[in-house]
Formats: structure tokens, C-alpha cells, sequence
């Protein structure tokens, strides 16, 4: 079982890593077909008439993903990924067939005022096609705990 | 079939609906399952145990029906929703059985410069639980095009 990190164990500037999951086109169409039914997510040739320019996944699809990597990864968190919230960009589109990972970097640590036994960091989030391509930027702020006293 | 707005139908300050759809318990930890694996979204004695004090449904999962919620909704953009980034919170948990709409209000309405047959538009999509409490409250800007010259 991997170790579990708590505030005390995190630095500005440290890097974690996921491995990395390929999406198929079953995958994409069965997701949008039960979140985001929209023509481009569902259908070759209405992919092809959008602003795609082929079927793509969706955005949320592609943030579910990189949540499920995140969880596998290398940011093992005491209590979990908890985020309280999230800045997200999709700068370019998802499609079947692309691989992604995601790479952490923290950007701050806070100790919280009000209740010192655990604090807010925040960390940016990309997830990275096959060519290195940022999809989906996301500088999130999350719940963690700081180490109980021994 | 429900008018196709274009820019040019919005209006800062207009508000959108949505229905409303009721989480499962399954629904909650199919979709876990799937995308967030973390004890607290699946397994009832570790939610009771963690900062939700019961099984809470991924954030994710809340992100995700919310679209699917504002796709069968009033706001009906010509070309589909296209999201280009949000920010977004998750104020408190949605738990199993909670029932949750979507309330959109039109920020800001901006032509693209480069683009003239399109435009940005900024929405607050609040995603309300059946006590009308925020559970995602989402700032997004859309990919928005103009009304074709006839």
C-alpha cells in the first residue's frame, strides 16, 4: 500500500505522476450518452460537422478520467482527494483513441485558522495527451489533513 | 423541438432552467466505481467516517449530472453547449437521494474580435439540491456562435 501524505509532507513545486489510461470510442459515446448527449459526443458525422472536427468526448468525461487517475496515482492524500474546488480549461478537444495522464504540481499550502488540524493546498492538475498536449488544465484546491501528533 | 438561441438571443441577466433528477444510491457508486474509488463515495461505514459524515457522491458525479441537466434544459444553444473552462466550487456534499436542478444566469456576452461569427459567453451555473442550497456553483464561459446573416 503506498504511503499516505499529509500537509506536513507536501512542497511548493513537488511533482506526482498517474499512469495512464486510453479512451475508446465505446467509452466516450456510452458516457456522453448518459451526461452530455450532444450530437459532436455521440455521432461520427455530427463530429465531423462541429467545431471538433471529428467525434470528441466530452469535457466532463475527460475530467472523470483524470479523476480516476488522480486516485491511482502517485498523490496518495490521508483522507482522500477531497477538492473543495477547481479552475478548469479544456484548451484543446479529447478524442477516441488519445492517451492521458495526468501531472501534479503543488502550487500552496495553507494551513487553515480556523481549525489547525488540517489545511487547504492547491495544485494544478494537467492532464496530457499522447503528444504532451495539455486537454484539460485544472488548479484545484484541496481538503488535507495535517500528521497527528505522535 | 425547443428555439435555437444564438449571441444574439442572449441577454446578461437572463435566467435558465432546467428539470430536476434525484441521485440513487447506485447511481452514486456506479459512477464511484467508475471515476473516483475512494472508500467515502462507496462504502456506507467509510462516508459515515470521513468529513461527509455519509456516503457523498463524487463531486465529479454532481459535475456530470449537472450537464446532463443543462443539455435537456432551457438554455438551447445553436451548435450544442460548448464549454471552453469553468471555475468551479462544490460549496457541500450531494448525498443519495438529494434532488438536483440547474439554475444558469447569463454574466457577461462578449464577439470574438478574430472571430466575428461567434462569441464568448459567461454563465453561473448553480447546480441546487431539493432545500435550494448550492451544491456546484460554476462559472463557465461557452463557445456561443452569432445569429447567420439571412
Amino acid at each position: 500500500m503506498a504511503q499516505l501524505l499529509y500537509l506536513d509532507d507536501l512542497a511548493v513545486g513537488r511533482i506526482f505522476s498517474t499512469h495512464s489510461t486510453t479512451l475508446t470510442l465505446e467509452g466516450c459515446k456510452a458516457f456522453a450518452a448518459e451526461f452530455d448527449p450532444q450530437p459532436f459526443h455521440l455521432d461520427d458525422a455530427a463530429g465531423e460537422g462541429s467545431v471538433f472536427g471529428r467525434l470528441a468526448a466530452s469535457g466532463w468525461y475527460t475530467a472523470s478520467l483524470t479523476m480516476r487517475l488522480l486516485v491511482e496515482g502517485e498523490l496518495t492524500i490521508a483522507g482522500g482527494l477531497i477538492g473543495l474546488g477547481a479552475e478548469m480549461t479544456w484548451p484543446r478537444p479529447t478524442y477516441p483513441g488519445d492517451t492521458l495522464r495526468v501531472e501534479t504540481e503543488i502550487l500552496a499550502i495553507r494551513v487553515s485558522e480556523s481549525k489547525p488540524d488540517r489545511g487547504i493546498v492547491t495544485a494544478r492538475n494537467q492532464t496530457l495527451n499522447q503528444h504532451g498536449e495539455p486537454v484539460q488544465v485544472a488548479v484545484v484546491k484541496m481538503l488535507v489533513p495535517r500528521r497527528p501528533a505522535a
